[in-house]
């Protein structure tokens, strides 16, 4: 990537604003995600902003379009093993179909998981498909266990 | 289960005074868990009670031995996606090796797993070895995708 490009995709927290410069559209890409109200962003933006200790989301605006092309958010679980240990839990990233190729998603994986170091994490834990697999050992990670779901609705 | 039996093992949360009751050798069973100080254990009580709405630790005590038998935590986490909904992760599940066979476990994950329907969540997930998936699907799961992990010790 040349100098200019870096520049243009830092990776930061996510704003109040970010919702116009497409971030729920971002999320679309992802997974069952209606459009969501100014109101109820809003609300859901100033909870998470409450548990900023534990719970970050960051992404990736790309400055020339202003639009969010990626994202993801890791919260931090506190327990009593591991001599009360931490642990980062990196959730819902996904890089806009139109920015593949740029390793936007491997810079957004490295931050969330150097944010969790950061914190003091013993380990940074995820889920995702088997296919996704071989990106993730790319930015360092293991296979290690099966990941189990109840849905209510 | 006896009537009796049924009510000497009763779910509840967490309370400090719960160290003498054999908590931390109980989690000592699960994983890696080296003896807890007072003070450590103190400071993390209060640190999760201060996050009671996100994160509850929930244990099962054998008022006759006057032990903690079972233990499990459940967290709620905060999304933007399906209109801004919430997920329970369900974590550090163990019985007590002597209190095997009771389908205490069960009872364990069944009431974190309504505990996180009562506060809304739209699914529950967890991480478990392969061994393991008979007993959560007998508890209502399926297995959906992979746990990847990246330790930094």
């Amino acid at each position: 990537m040349a100098n200019s490009e870096e520049h243009n995709f830092q990776v930061r927290k996510l704003e109040l604003s970010d919702k116009g410069k497409g971030f729920i559209e971002l999320l679309q890409q992802l997974t069952v995600c209606d459009s969501v109200s100014d109101k109820d962003f809003e609300d859901r933006f100033k909870e998470l902003s409450a548990r900023a200790e534990d719970h970050q989301v960051f992404v990736i605006e790309d400055h020339r379009s202003g639009k969010i092309v990626a994202t993801g958010s890791v919260f931090i679980e506190r327990k009593f093993i591991r001599n009360c240990g931490k642990v980062g839990h990196i959730e819902d990233v996904v890089v806009d179909a139109n920015a593949r190729g740029m390793q936007l998603g491997k810079k957004m994986i490295d931050s969330l998981t150097d944010y969790a170091r950061s914190l003091g994490c013993y380990k940074v834990i995820l889920d995702c498909s088997v296919e996704n697999k071989a990106f993730y050992e790319k930015c360092g990670y293991v296979q290690k266990e099966i990941q189990m779901v109840k849905y209510f609705i």
